[in-house]
């Protein structure tokens, strides 16, 4: 290790005379998220030092946290066992079986496979912490927002969303510092001897991309077991909570009596926050590296500029996002929405802000100041901002009871169950008609501007850059966001301890208010990961097309041509996959929920006294059931993914006629672009059923509907509620994950899909 | 048109002395057409000679004789118009707007425009008259049916049977007529004064197919709007029906005292007969023009005999046909099923001897006996034909109580609605898994031993027509599969009328036998319907390919590139055009149901006596209601499906850069595919959901459950069944529509989407 570090200090010293100093920016970018995560443990500290409230209050805490804790560190077990195999198996692949290639970005396969399996492994350790840390502030900002409820709407406000900003700024500043941190230890480490600005240095800071780009990979496999596991956890608790608490026992929700209901709490920290938090993670990290990658194909024109620009203008995101959640606060009688929507729309303008300086520092050709490059790249982002902005009006029209679809799925719940699920299904459909349109004119018009910005580079490269910003743009509030997203289970876990530690309604109506707002934010926070998912992902297979093109040294672009049976029967079998990937998240809730009924309906038996409350019912049984059956069928969702993938690319592979070698690798292509599509079409309408089933039934139990809550409609409307559990908060989410897991998958395994490359 | 007849006589006499005569195979062709069109007139009078049963059974009858044929007649006088005003668009279009080229396969534009107007307007005409004669014959055959199962199960299930069947080979005999008869009348009016086998006769000969591809799109548009029109009346008659009848008034199903039930058994008509006929007919008439037009490339090799090939195969399939029905027979104790099934085995196995006969006649190279090109193209039919039995084994396994899904629905049902429906919908995503499989399995088989068939030939080419072959083999045996489509609304109405005129319980007993054999083959032909479905459009976009490229004259195939923004976005477009329609289609469903509840519960209110069977309910007025709505949600369906191809089409022409004129033609090519995609797996996750939840509701009414008929888990069972009516019945069959409607409608308009090509 000492020689290595020698060098680092030699090549810290040494490099960076350009016009854009790799060293200046990497420093500048860690110095920025290093900031971001200081201020994440102010903010830890902030929180922590608020009051946990009475005994009563803490005792039902220390369950959840018990229940969490257990849950996540055996999950992380199986986690670490399938990654620690993959990343071996990626280092025999790399190392032995796709031999090594003069075009390689670095001397030897060995080496290669190293800096891949690090990366890999770096990127699925970080993702780890993600989801650890997410659930870890979830698990003890929700007492003391529960005991702040107590004084006054504004510090459960505060504490609530502020106890999630850890989480989202923790989250980002990580993918941010892990992604530069990165590069800047292979800079370091291969910059040894190479004079600035010379040909070598160049191809060094151009290739290192390439050789990163395990730690996205690394990032989403564990994001999807994480989120497949947690929803799975979270909804097999709350659907059997439920159905036995609700329905059959006519006991309401969160009450004491539910053998099932810290099951319940403990899944909402383990699905909404650690699997959300793994999945945020990933987005920004797999976006970084994919941006990093098309910003190579304009080093003739920004130099490092153009590489670094997407770490630099995450890290002004980052500083956004600190301003917006520190200004949040709200009145007494106010909607605590507003605020959060005040919130949001600062970081959004800020992020903006940043973004022009980025650009008109980095990004500027010799043109006009009117007509330069970086004006294009300018409105690029105010593309992606005003798409993340489209995503929410259109979750908002479609999920809140304001609005068309969620009254008429209150409607027909009048005539029973069977016509609500029906209406809700329609209602979830016809959603993607809006989000695709969005997504259309956002990356036709990115693309369009993209080349505009560049017209003498080659067009598909200049267009795909303006894709790629505008995915920045899109993600550039991404902190923000996912504080958004934390702040719903905290507040829903607030409101569970309040409940179950008997306080006064006064107390009772803050949370069900704070509640309220979580339940929207986090439908919003999904409609905003699905539409950037959508255009990270059109920009990561742009990635792996190139690192196809640069590895078989092609002269032009891979074409992935649907008229050849082989790309279109690759395309059909993708698009299945996530069907069957969906199929086997929402029956793992469908049965592990029913372990959950009858495990519980054996309790109230066992235990005739839980009733009267004479005596307590046992939580962790529980907690231990659906632990078990969680982490049993999480694996099959993610060895589905990974598995389809190499069977595709290796059965193709084989069927490669002599004259086109890399059909196995545009078969993957294929395959990839279709399950995008679907995935992207599947999620939206999961998601929007589940959300607008959920606040159908809410709309109901507010008295607003014919009957109210406890008559019939409310009935239908609970089974609704219920059927759009796994849809939204298991297989929705999940499908996130694996758009971006098949990104990334595809992009490390590339060579291996290419006939003769071994 | 004295001129043209005296054209067509002399054309008659003088065409005709190559190899393989155009003259004799298309009268063989219209020879066997026309016998099996005879055979269905044989059937039809000896259905019509039965006996109809008692006078309270014809009152019922006459009922819904008299529904089915208001709501097919003003079903008809809508699509008259839209078709009427299509065909006055694709005239102007085609005469004015296009421009003429000297490649076109006519001599002036004003020719061309006639030709594929009059095809569109004659494979409309054709597809109205499909739809008209199965609903025509099904609602004369229900009461006999119902009167032939007073003496013996076989005499019911013959008469079902070849009732189905006059339906089944009318349709299948239509469109052979239909496409080999145009073929024979453009032949005729333009061979005048061509020599045959001078270059001039042969290019005519392989340019007919395209003249005439405007029969396929016209065929297909009424299918679109008759299956979704008949779909949504059937559902919403049906769940309207059981929810106030069943749920609400607790009487049985077909209890004469329910004012729906009358549209119930109309819907029965009008939606899986009439529905189901367009489709089928739409589907073969597809086939067999792209099937010719892929038969054009291989035109050195077989000259007139490959593009015949399809007609004469398909002729032969009919007289296999006719031989499975006549020998179905059942003894008094058997399972007609049995009976049913030998029947189709019988019709597969001969017309598999069909396809070896005219392969051997039609297909031959010089090679060697036992290497010779027949003989890969055998093995090709042989591929389609396992296929379609892969399929039929596929949907059983989904959808009958027998096996583990069905039963895993009836399990969750115990705990209630919503984990039913969970489970119901996790099966039905997960049966996509096996039937893509088949399909990637049989489509690159085919095309594997299409290229080794003729390996001098370009690959591309060579391959295709093999997948063409595969699907001809899968739509072999069609005549007899529609026969058997029609027998389930058969049975169905039979045991609704045995029901309503209170016939003793034996008699009752014959038909609920057979109403579940017909609830079996209902499922079977919609698995067998995406099956074919996905193979005839692999082989018609190759179609639609072939004409940008032979109007662009481009010297190579057309790429799709899904690397491409454009295509990319155009892809995501075509899923999302799936979703929406899928949306619109069970919406429809919903909202009129929730109006024929309301009219219902009108009728209960107002004529207190019904109850007690002291007043008539007001059948009509119910049928007039569903009537209207339905056709009134039949249109935005429709349109959407056309507008988006031509919004698509038109935008990206619009975009178009100088140097890719055909970006249009392309994009609407990805959307194309991609809806192909997205609509075969959500058909068959709609199907099958829906099968699957039907036969967990018979499994727990038959006493197999852990309830029964009346407990909770049964009503949680009724719940997924209503849920899955919209599904199986109006949304999945429609969408097998959608697809072909897409491929024949871009096949007409592609050269549209090309810029500067007017």
């Amino acid at each position: 290790m000492t020689p290595y570090l020698n060098l680092i200090a030699q090549n810290a010293l040494a490099a960076g005379s350009t016009d854009h100093n790799v060293n200046l920016l990497i420093l500048l970018v860690l110095g920025i998220g290093s900031g971001a995560l200081l201020m994440a443990l102010w903010l830890l500290k902030w929180v922590m030092a608020k009051d946990c409230g009475p005994d009563e209050m803490q005792k039902i805490s220390n369950a959840i946290k018990a229940g969490a804790e257990a849950f996540l560190s055996r999950q992380n077990k199986t986690i670490v066992i399938i990654a620690g195999a993959l990343g071996v198996l990626i280092f025999v692949l790399y190392a032995f079986v796709r031999g090594h290639h003069a075009f390689d970005p670095t001397d030897t396969a060995l080496e290669l496979a190293l800096w891949t399996t690090l990366s890999f492994l770096l990127g699925a350790g970080c993702s780890v912490a993600a989801g650890y840390v997410g659930m870890w502030i979830a698990i003890r900002t929700n007492i003391r927002t529960a005991a702040a409820a107590r004084t006054s709407l504004n510090d459960a406000l505060q504490v609530a969303l502020r106890g999630g900003a850890v989480s989202g700024l923790f989250v980002v500043a990580m993918s941010l510092v892990g992604v530069a941190g990165l590069y800047y230890l292979v800079f370091l480490v291969k910059a040894h001897g190479l004079e600035a600005g010379t040909p070598e240095y160049d191809k060094l800071v151009k290739q290192i991309p390439y050789i990163i780009a395990g730690y996205g990979f690394g990032a989403s496999l564990v994001a999807l077991f994480a989120q497949v596991g947690g929803g799975i956890y979270t909804k097999a608790a709350d659907v059997g909570a439920d159905l036995v608490g609700k329905v059959e026992k006519g006991i309401p929700e969160d009450d004491p009596r539910n053998p099932a209901v810290i099951a319940d709490l403990v899944g909402d920290n383990v699905g909404d926050c650690a699997g959300r938090g793994a999945d945020l993670f990933e987005s920004t990290a797999a976006e970084n590296i994919g941006a990093m990658i098309l910003g190579v194909a304009l080093f003739p024109y920004f130099g490092v500029g153009g590489v670094m620009f997407p770490l630099v203008a995450r890290s002004f995101g980052l500083i956004a996002s600190v301003a917006g959640i520190m200004i949040v606060r709200t009145d007494e009688d106010a909607d605590p929405m507003d605020a959060l929507n005040k919130g949001y729309y600062l970081t959004s303008a800020l992020a903006f802000v940043g973004f022009i300086i980025a650009s008109y520092w980095l990004l500027r050709t010799e043109g006009e100041f009117l007509a330069d490059a970086w004006q294009y790249y300018t409105a690029c982002a105010a593309i992606g901002i005003v798409c993340s902005v489209a995503f929410l009006y259109i979750t908002q029209y479609y999920t809140e009871y304001k609005y068309k679809p969620v009254l008429s799925i209150a409607e027909a719940s009048l005539t029973g169950p069977a016509t609500n699920v029906i209406q809700g299904i329609a209602v979830g459909l016809e959603c993607t008609l809006m989000s695709v349109i969005a997504i259309a004119v956002a990356v036709l018009a990115s693309y369009h501007l993209g080349q505009e910005a560049l017209p003498q580079l080659d067009p598909v490269a200049a267009g795909l850059f303006g894709t790629a910003v505008a995915t920045m743009g899109m993600l550039g509030p991404a902190g923000y966001v996912l504080a958004m997203d934390t702040f719903g289970p905290i507040t829903d876990n607030a409101g569970g301890i309040v409940e179950m530690s008997h306080q006064p309604d006064s107390v009772r109506q803050k949370t069900d208010r704070l509640d309220a707002v979580g339940n929207t934010t986090k439908a919003l926070t999904k409609g905003y990961a699905i539409g950037s998912a959508a255009l990270a992902a059109f920009l990561l297979f742009s990635a792996y097309l190139d690192e196809i093109k640069n590895f078989t040294q092609a002269a032009s672009y891979v074409t992935v041509d649907l008229v050849k049976p082989e790309i279109f029967i690759a395309a059909l079998l993708g698009a299945m996959v996530v069907f069957f990937f969906s199929s086997l998240c929402i029956r793992a809730v469908g049965t592990a929920a029913q372990s959950v009924i009858t495990a519980v309906r054996i309790q109230f038996k066992e235990r005739p006294g839980i009733m009267e409350g004479k005596q307590d019912p046992d939580y962790g049984a529980v907690v231990d059931i659906v632990t078990k059956d969680a982490l049993r069928k999480m694996v099959a969702p993610g060895l589905v993914v990974v598995g389809s993938v190499i069977a595709v690319g290796l059965l193709f592979r084989a069927l490669a006629p002599d004259n086109d070698p890399e059909l196995g690798a545009k078969a993957v292509a294929g395959f990839l672009m279709s399950a995008t599509i679907s995935g992207i079409l599947m999620a939206t309408f999961l998601n929007n059923a589940g959300g607008a089933w959920d606040n159908a039934k809410k709309y109901i139990e507010l008295g607003k509907g014919a009957g109210g809550k406890g008559s019939d409609q409310h009935k239908a409307a609970v089974v609704g509620d219920t059927v759009g559990d796994p849809f939204k908060d298991t297989a929705g989410p999940s499908l996130h994950v694996l758009i971006k897991l098949l990104a990334t998958l595809t992009l490390v395994l590339a060579p291996l899909f290419i006939a003769g490359s071994h």
